[in-house]
C-alpha cells in the first residue's frame, strides 16, 4: 500500500486506528475454544466487527509463534481475510546481518502478503536495508518505544548530546524515505512528540502504548500528526480485542473501537 | 543445560564449535530437493556428520520462517533430532515489550525445547527478562556483532565515552547471570575481544563471523576463552553446511567442521 493510499483511508475513516490482534489461546472466550481454528474464528469476528473503524491490523507474530505451526496457519487466514482496504503490519521486531534479513523480508512480504513488519535498528544498516527492497512494502523501525525498558538504552545521550532514539531517527532516514519507512513512537512519551515529528517531518509513526499501557492520545494526535491529516496509525490491542469475554465479545471490540475512533474523528 | 555441562563437553571434545544451520531450500543439493522433507532431510545428515565435532546447533529462525508452517515442522523435527549432548540455540533476534516477549519465550523454551535463544537488547530490561525466568534456559543477548551495520549505534560512544554495545553488557549484566545469560560478540571485532572479556569475565561469547565474514579464530579464542577453557561458542554456518554441494555434502560439511575442530584442539 501507497503512502497516498494510506493517508486516504486515513481522512476518509477519521481514524488512525491500528488493531494489534495480540491474540493468546488462553485469553479468547470460552465458547470459542472447542472450534476447529479457534484463533482464526477470533481474529475473523473482531476484523468483521471492526473494519470500518480502522485502518490497519497489526498482528503480533510472538502470539502465533507460541502455538507453532498451527499458530502460523491461523496467521496467513487472518492475513488473506483482512481486506485490501487495510494496512497490514507484521509486528515481528526481526532483524539481523544481511542474509537473514533477506530471509525474514521473504517470510514477510514474499510467503507471507504484510504491507509492513517492525524491525530493531541495533545491527544497523545491512539488518535493515534488505526490508526496503520491496516495492510498496514498509520497514516500520523501533525508534521511541512504549515499554519501562526503552529507557535503558534508547535515551542513553551520546557525547553530542544526541539521545539513541534520535540518532536512529537520523540515520534510519538516509536508508529508506517516508514512502517505504515509518517508525515505532512509543505513546508512553506524550512529552516528546513534537520533537520526534520535528526530526522526521514526513513519516508515519506507528504509535503504541494507548488503552492497557496508558498513553495519551489527544496529545500523540495533537502534535504527531502530518498537515495533510496523516501520518500516525494509533495501535491499541488489548484495550479492543480482551474489551469483553463473553458471546458479545465481537460486539464489545467494537465499543471499544468505536470509543477511540469517536475521539479520534474530533480532529478530522 | 547448564554452564557446567556445557564446558564439560567443550574440554572433551576439545572444540567451542557451533554450527549455524541457516538451511536454504535453494542451496541444498539437487538430489535432496524431491525428498519428502528436504529441509529436514539435510540438516539430519548435517548433524550425522559432524556431531563429534561440535558443542550446539544453531538454527537461523528466518530461514524456516521463510517457508512457512512447512518451515516450522523442519525446525519442530531437527531440534528433535538433535542429541540431548548438544547446546541448541534458536537464533532469532527476538525482543519485545514484557507481554511480547513472554510469548517469544514460550515459543522457544516450551512449544519447542531450545537451550537459549538470541535476543535484541533494544527495548530493555523488561524485553529480556522474561526469557530468564526459564530454568536452565539461556538468553544470547546481542552485543557487538560480527556485521557492517554493527558500526551504525552499536560503537556510538555517551557522554562518559562508553560505547552502547559495553553498555549492553555492563546493564544486562544486573538482569541475568553468567548461568543464564551469554553475549553474542562477533569476531569480524578480534581486537576487542580482551577488552569484552574483562567487561564480561565469567559469561559465555556466541561469536559469529569467522569462515564467510572473514572473522580471525586464533585471536577469538586466544583473547575470548575463559580459564576454565570454556567461555566461548563459535560459530560457523555457510563455510559448514554449504562446504560441498554435491551428493557428498555431509562428507564435505564434516571436513570443513573437523578443520575447524582441529584448529581448535591447540588451545586444549
Amino acid at each position: 500500500m501507497t503512502k497516498a493510499d494510506l493517508t486516504r483511508f486515513i481522512v476518509e475513516r477519521q481514524s488512525y486506528l491500528c488493531i494489534g490482534l495480540d491474540t493468546d489461546p488462553l485469553r479468547i472466550p470460552e465458547h470459542l475454544r472447542s472450534e476447529p481454528d479457534p484463533i482464526f474464528t477470533f481474529n475473523k469476528a473482531i476484523i468483521d466487527a471492526t473494519h470500518d473503524l480502522c485502518v490497519a491490523y497489526k498482528p503480533n507474530i510472538a502470539f502465533y509463534e507460541a502455538m507453532g505451526p498451527a499458530g502460523w496457519h491461523a496467521l496467513e487466514k487472518t492475513l488473506e481475510y483482512i481486506p485490501d482496504t487495510h494496512f497490514t503490519i507484521a509486528d515481528a521486531k526481526r532483524g539481523d546481518i544481511g542474509n537473514t534479513s533477506r530471509m525474514y523480508a521473504r517470510a514477510f512480504f514474499s510467503t507471507m502478503d504484510f504491507d509492513a513488519v517492525t524491525v530493531a535498528p541495533y545491527m544497523g544498516v545491512d539488518s535493515v536495508s534488505p526490508f526496503l527492497e520491496f516495492e510498496e512494502k514498509w520497514v516500520i523501525l523501533l525508534g521511541l518505544t512504549s515499554n519501562t525498558g526503552s529507557s535503558d538504552f534508547q535515551l542513553i545521550r551520546d557525547a553530542d548530546g544526541q539521545a539513541l532514539y534520535q540518532r536512529v531517527l537520523t540515520t534510519a532516514q538516509t536508508w529508506g524515505t517516508p514512502d517505504n519507512l515509518m517508525f515505532v513512537i512509543g505513546a508512553t512519551h506524550p512529552e516528546r512528540m513534537s520533537e520526534v515529528r520535528a526530526l522526521a517531518p514526513e513519516s508515519f509513526f506507528l504509535v503504541p502504548g494507548v488503552g492497557a499501557q496508558g498513553g495519551d492520545l489527544e496529545a500523540v494526535i495533537q502534535h504527531g500528526r502530518t498537515d495533510d491529516g496523516g501520518g500516525l496509525l494509533i495501535n491499541s490491542s488489548r484495550g479492543i480485542i480482551y474489551a469483553g469475554n463473553g458471546r458479545d465479545f465481537a460486539k464489545d471490540a467494537r465499543n471499544a473501537a468505536f470509543a477511540l475512533q469517536q475521539q479520534m474523528s474530533g480532529f478530522f
